[in-house]
């Protein structure tokens, strides 16, 4: 077929990168799906020239490509081909856009200079960076990340003509030529304020431009006041990190509960609330949004940062945590099948959201890839470079609610495992949220040594410490492998200095059931009176794990892999902080790996929030995640129960 | 140069339309800056067969040049490049896109198949249309323009299924996919909705999209209720036309006094309010808009439409009522060098103005050329099709401000002309609005005939009895051509029956003026109780006619015409509609030219501004013309007063 059509048509078609070069094709693909980019990065003193090999999605631009790998291109546009300054230079015939002729010479076009923004990696491609005529800024962050600073909010002071008769431009037109590599669009406020800020300002002023809009123009010079907040909208707490986006450093933190904590505390119980009572929904919207104008308050008096300069908000939280704050029905979410109104939340204004900063503050809030895979999940993906990373890892969030997600350095995959409310302490006996008092630590020996949150005395058990005393239980034999406590004989045994901790006592129903003791308050209390473990709780935990090692088990098998080639596991949340990798290990909430290959990576979720704010390209990488990422859904698979019950042992 | 380029890189400039092709140059173009279209319009009787030749800005695409030209091509995007119906044959090399591989086989493209939309033309072309797959709606509107209806509102009645564990999308992508010739963007009110409307109407709904944005859902197929009201938001009068966007028709249509009118009747006046009161603009602005919401609700109200059902406003009016209908401060407009906000005004909500239509109801908004050539003559323009006629032609909007537009058939000049308050009646000694009791006509024979509005006793003059008082009066030979009123022996020479209506009568100042009695209320009423025209109001005529005169003189030397060249003269406004074209041309307002070369356009802005609702091309027709038409300053002009001059007599 091919043959058949003239040249001039087949030209038309590898031009749009819809056929390959002739001759050129089998060495385009290594069979992953992914391009090879070979970057040259010049520098003005040769010897610092560098070599960078990334691979990347097919159809990324070499531009973007660059920027997600920490590669520098100059641009001040960030990428919207309107600054014409990303020049590279790319080996082989590659397309010529209306902005290269405009940017470059025919000799230059010959040669193979393109503007970098504009070159789609359809096919594995050797580029030639020039040295920088600026020095980007950078800063680290996500998981040891190091981002190119191009936040979506940008500043400029210019210095501008005043009009005559021979220069009647309009008061837009007049900013916006002076400001030319970028093309924001100007809404009702900005041009109520235009008329009088120019004239009051002798036409000196600051535009000030987020992403594609021109939200204000301020008199004078105030381009070194330029804020953004990063929000972590937990189920629990709910985390603001002020952020200078012109320097990238974080400028004030705070941390408070979710203010719907009265609804329930897990997203079941709150979408439960909204069905129950028409004006729940109305309710629970008010307390997100007060939780969050709270801590924005709250940041910016600690950072000395009037709340008019922060122009910007990003949004990490799971789908119904999003939706509660919109105000969006969260019911399809909570019933079968599980249905979110939309992957990706609209834009909308800071002011949507009763949040007191500029009155034209923009909201980004991350996509979501499922009911139960939400922007948490996504802004956590972005933090650890779960998409640019080549080795085989594992991530997951562990929660009432687990996310996890596999990647092979090349498909990525992700799923939702009901974990039960034994991670957030719910029906736990002893159970408490990771707070002062909560034991997380816990080693058993010839005696039990606690580790507590806080300099108090435990007054109960936090996720990581239920896991640890369940690993350390099975670990000294007072748990078998099915999870039962041992008979009182083969515990005195196993372990006669820990062996009187073995008890009986009445649970709620009255029902007498078998714990042990992790902390007496005094020598003589009451079995009823101290910290203890059921026999309960271990099956809480056990089906806990079982559902979350189902999960990733399935995922890895669909990729092909064994529990061996996963080459590094990240734990994220707060609970994953906390969790000890040995325990997490022992009790098979992972893979049998070396502990060194498993990683506590923290709030990954406020961290993807940070790089969404201080990069436009890293928050284009979370949109592409939508694509990148196949959601599989567990609820409906027939293998699920029986790997349940192949998972439930220890 | 072009020679030491390789092939490969040529061939790249000639697709982007940067170079022409080898041999066709001298055939490109004719020298007036537009390209020519050859349409066959082919039918499904090929005896109605159709050929069109038509002539566009180089860069149109094809589909838009056709639909300008009132030519039909399959559709139901409205020329995004989503739907791929609007399929064409082009002959000769065409750039081929990423859609047309889609929508096309290589032989068709071969043969020169394209989607009409994502053909620009660059150069004459030669274009096969093939016959309609549906008959598309056309509405008569304008200056007797037909046009095909594209609105920007679409409804769309689908049917989904409903969601299972195996298909999991989310609400908004199983809605938009069911829409996917279109694709817009859901905003947060809509998602809202989405989830309660999708499950109360059992996956049965409406979805309504206006341009670019999915405004709402309805529950059940309410495809027919499609309503949009079209503003011409005049300084004295404002009129609103409720529009059924699915058939084209016009359902009601209302017109009040702007209730602007205490701030002042003209545009300097109330721009002079807002400079010495500073709460005077967000008056003015509250005056619009409860001007606008006033009207809307009477047009619903007689239509029998529920104002829910009206998705979008189309509003034209001159640059000051445009920015205080926005509360954007007018000052820079009022004085020299008479500067625009923006030449584009923002998008934005009839909310945002305090309309209660449907809550998301878009506003359009006619751009402006100037500070004196407003969206009311944008909106003009289009009605009259200034862009498309081949003719050369002269469109004058007549008021305190004069608007004047030359056009040879390829290049569009437009100037404002200070024509003062005669035309409004401000300065006129018995002025009044063109109301009841107004005398429109005037013929002077043996006696005074008078046509009055209204069946009353004439009260006063409006503009278009002065224009035809004066003129009757130069031809009888009471007033000289320098426009002194002869002395009385003169007059009872020349008009013995009217001699005795020359009299003398003190002015406000106290000072004795001619003037001549136009209506004695009584046989005996003394000169002070009787319709007059007195010398000084000749003379602010005189002005005017030679402002406006003045103006068109200098447009038509710009474009090397003669007065005889001009083949129509369009007067415009309600002011042009009472106009004789006879008294017109004999003041010399307009060119002396056949009477029937002198339309009066009546509404001209109310009727583009009804255009741009039934047709998304004839909008961004509108917008085009920002680009077409050249803005020619006179205040600067060194000759103009020279000109002026020239022009005061008669």
């Amino acid at each position: 077929m091919t043959d058949e059509l003239p040249d001039v048509d087949l030209d038309a078609f590898r031009r749009e990168g819809l056929l390959p070069t002739p001759g050129a094709e089998p060495a385009q693909h290594d069979g992953t799906g992914r391009v090879g980019l070979s970057f040259t990065v010049l520098d003005t003193d040769p010897e610092r020239t560098a070599h960078r090999q990334v691979r990347v999605p097919p159809g990324v631009t070499v531009f973007d490509a660059a920027s997600w790998n920490g590669i520098a291109i100059d641009s001040t546009c960030g990428g919207h081909g309107t600054c014409h300054k990303c020049k590279v230079r790319v080996e082989g015939s590659t397309p010529i856009t209306r902005h290269d002729v405009k940017t470059f010479t025919r000799e230059q076009l010959d040669a193979g200079w393109r503007l970098a923004c504009l070159v789609n990696a359809t096919r594995d491609l050797t580029v030639d960076v020039p040295p920088l005529t600026t020095r980007p800024k950078a800063a680290t962050v996500g998981v040891g990340r190091q981002v190119i600073l191009r936040p979506a909010i940008q500043k400029r002071y210019v210095e501008l003509d005043e009009p005559t008769l021979a220069d009647q431009r309009t008061d837009l037109a007049r900013l916006l030529e002076a400001i030319d590599d970028l093309e924001p669009t100007a809404d009702l406020h900005v041009l109520r304020r235009l008329p009088s800020v120019l004239r009051q300002a002798d036409f000196k002023v600051t535009a000030v431009v987020v992403d594609e809009a021109l939200v204000d123009v301020e008199p004078g010079d105030t381009t070194k006041q330029q804020y953004a907040i990063a929000f972590d909208l937990g189920t629990t707490t709910v985390v603001a990190t002020l952020l200078d986006v012109g320097t990238g450093t974080p400028v004030a933190v705070a941390s408070m509960l979710n203010r719907q904590q009265p609804f329930g505390g897990d997203v079941i119980t709150r979408i439960s609330a909204t069905m129950m009572d028409p004006e729940a929904l109305g309710r629970l919207q008010a307390a997100a949004c007060d939780t969050l104008a709270t801590l924005a308050a709250q940041v910016c008096d600690e950072g000395g940062v009037d709340p008019a300069h922060v122009y910007e908000v990003a949004i990490a939280g799971n789908a119904t945590m999003t939706a509660l704050a919109l105000g969006i029905d969260p019911e399809p979410l909570g019933v079968a099948p599980f249905i979110m109104s939309t992957a990706q939340p609209p834009d909308l204004l800071a002011a949507d959201l009763g949040l007191a900063l500029h009155p034209r503050a923009r909201v980004t809030l991350f996509p979501a890839l499922g009911a139960y895979v939400g922007g948490d999940i996504v802004a956590g993906m972005l933090a650890t470079g779960m998409d640019r990373d080549k080795r085989t890892r594992l991530f997951i969030d562990v929660g009432t609610n687990c996310e996890i997600v596999v990647s092979d350095g090349d498909r990525i995959l992700s799923t939702a495992a009901p974990a039960g409310p034994a991670f957030e302490g719910g029906a736990i006996r002893c159970g408490m949220r990771a707070a002062d008092g909560a034991i997380e630590v816990v080693k058993l020996g010839e005696d039990v040594e606690l580790g507590v949150i806080g300099d108090v005395e435990p007054k109960g058990l936090c996720g990581s410490g239920l896991v640890d005393a369940v690993a350390e239980l099975v670990k000294v034999g007072l748990l078998d492998a099915s999870g039962r406590y041992v008979a009182d004989e083969v515990a005195k045994e196993v372990a006669p200095s820990l062996a009187d901790r073995l008890t009986m006592l009445s649970n709620s129903k009255g029902a007498q059931e078998r714990v042990f003791v992790l902390h007496r308050p005094t020598p003589d209390a009451e079995p009823g009176d101290c910290v203890v473990l059921s026999q309960r709780d271990v099956r809480e935990l056990q089906f806990a794990k079982a559902a979350i090692s189902t999960g990733w088990t399935l995922l890895l098998e669909e990729l092909g892999l064994e529990h061996r080639d996963v080459q590094q596991v990240l734990l994220a949340g707060s609970f994953g902080s906390y969790l000890s990798a040995a325990s997490a290990v022992r009790i098979g909430l992972v893979p049998k790996l070396p502990v060194l290959r498993i990683v506590a990576a923290g709030n990954v979720a406020g961290e993807g929030a940070k790089m969404a704010l201080l990069s436009v390209r890293e928050r284009a990488g979370a949109q592409a995640l939508l694509e990148e990422v196949t959601y599989v859904e567990l609820s409906d698979r027939t293998d699920f129960n029986d790997r349940f019950v192949d998972q439930l042992g220890f």
